[in-house]
């Protein structure tokens, strides 16, 4: 999917919300627990009832990968599902992967061939031949972590060089020179507040993918007044907050209702900004 | 498997390799392609010819992810291998993983837990609390990209902050405070010359797992020289050199032969410290 295209179903579905498919199998209704694949059939019904007020999903490796081939299983299975059924959802493999370059183009055949999927994270700390493999697909995207949403972000990604310039700045600056805002995003996490506006300053036209809202406390508000362009250019992802909205059996059901609720003010601060 | 195990190890064995079983499908021996489990095969094979002159083994997930389910598989059937039939082997899986708390958890509870990996390597971009979910494990191993062996390392692990201090040395000061060198090690690239020793200044105790030796052009004797410490203190890795010594039906006595020119050259820079 293209950036065109992504805005697009931004401007139709009136939402820029990405539902994070944090599946763990601890969490999910004890009624699933006895069905052959419970990860893949709580998966299942939440992109079922959530794709009308979404135009991303994001599963979290780590969630899949802690089941070993079970999980792996899974998410195949998951991937298979929204392609088939949705198309028009953007399609993120939360993986913060990286590595040196022969081992990089392994992982992007991973994501990119073999499974189809629209994009992956990716991590900066290794420079730009750990990223390069991954933007030899022309109709895939790389999405850089820069300034993650975390506590321990403060650690090294505000940290500044002799010049006064922050990492997460030099990361956003750098990878330009190596992809278009047609192939790269930025992670820019919700709880970093007037920081977008930093980042808007670099990178006025990158879409970022924005997790944090919600359970880590960022607010929606905020990212929109100081992150939006012109084609919206936010992705922002809500996980626990709306996978997690209701236990019981009709668990789909509470899932629907938060997953409306975030795309009815999704809606406003678009319309706000004159989308 | 505790630091002071791992150095008896080295000085049983007179080695201090890691044999990197980064298995590509794509250039193993044709004649196992028609087994059930050709990695698998081709591992186990390996481990079987260089056991006795390494003490560790380091599978890169990426070659396994990028296989899918049938990866996963023979990824855990290795590990299990090496457990079973070597328990003195110290493993490794190089998975650079790093994410926010609640997630870094999943990926230490599905290698340290799930597998009984000894250790993992781990990206440091997002600080402390995506790190610290691997050292709850008092017996298990965070190896930390420091200063890596891609060009790409120059990109921003060189980076020097306001007062001087480059980037990869900040992370390897900050790192002492979350963990003592009895549980972190320092991925430093066997390609990094000298600054080896500007690294024992700073972490002048700790284990460094050292990729880039042969394929990408690192030199043993220089590692040696400004990285060993009273403890050796050095893993070496060895990946493709090793594991593609021979492409014949006999690849492993080509491999066991090439483990074994490692590891006599490993005995001499040993001795040559008094160990």
């Amino acid at each position: 999917m293209n950036k065109q295209q992504l805005f697009e179903n931004i401007k139709r579905k009136r939402s820029f919300l990405c539902v994070g498919l944090d599946t763990d199998i601890k969490k999910i209704p004890e009624h699933l627990l006895t069905q052959e694949d419970p990860i893949f059939s709580f998966n299942k019904e939440i992109i079922d009832a959530t794709a009308d007020y979404c135009v991303a999903y994001k599963p979290n490796l780590a969630f899949y990968e802690s089941l070993g081939v079970k999980g792996w299983i899974a998410f195949e299975k998951t991937i298979e599902y929204i392609k088939k059924n949705y198309p028009d959802q953007f399609i993120i493999a939360d993986a913060k992967r990286g590595d040196i370059g022969n081992t990089s183009e392994l992982y992007a055949r991973s994501f990119f061939e073999h499974l189809g999927i629209d994009s992956v994270t990716v991590a900066p700390y290794m420079g730009e031949d750990s990223v390069k493999p991954f933007l030899i697909y022309p109709q895939s995207w790389v999405i850089l972590l820069a300034l993650t949403s975390n506590k321990g972000s403060h650690d090294f990604q505000l940290t500044k060089d002799e010049n006064g310039e922050r990492l997460f700045e030099k990361v956003i600056r750098k990878a330009q020179t190596w992809a278009s805002d047609e192939q790269m995003m930025f992670v820019v996490g919700a709880t970093q507040g007037k920081l977008f506006e930093d980042i808007r300053k670099i990178a006025p036209d990158h879409f970022l993918l924005v997790p944090g809202v919600g359970a880590q406390g960022g607010s929606l508000e905020e990212v929109a007044e100081y992150g939006m362009n012109d084609m919206c250019g936010l992705l922002v992802n809500s996980s626990r907050q709306i996978i997690y909205a209701d236990k019981s059996e009709n668990f789909a059901q509470g899932s629907k209702n938060e997953a409306i609720k975030v795309q009815q003010k999704m809606n406003e601060l678009l319309l706000n900004k004159g989308i």
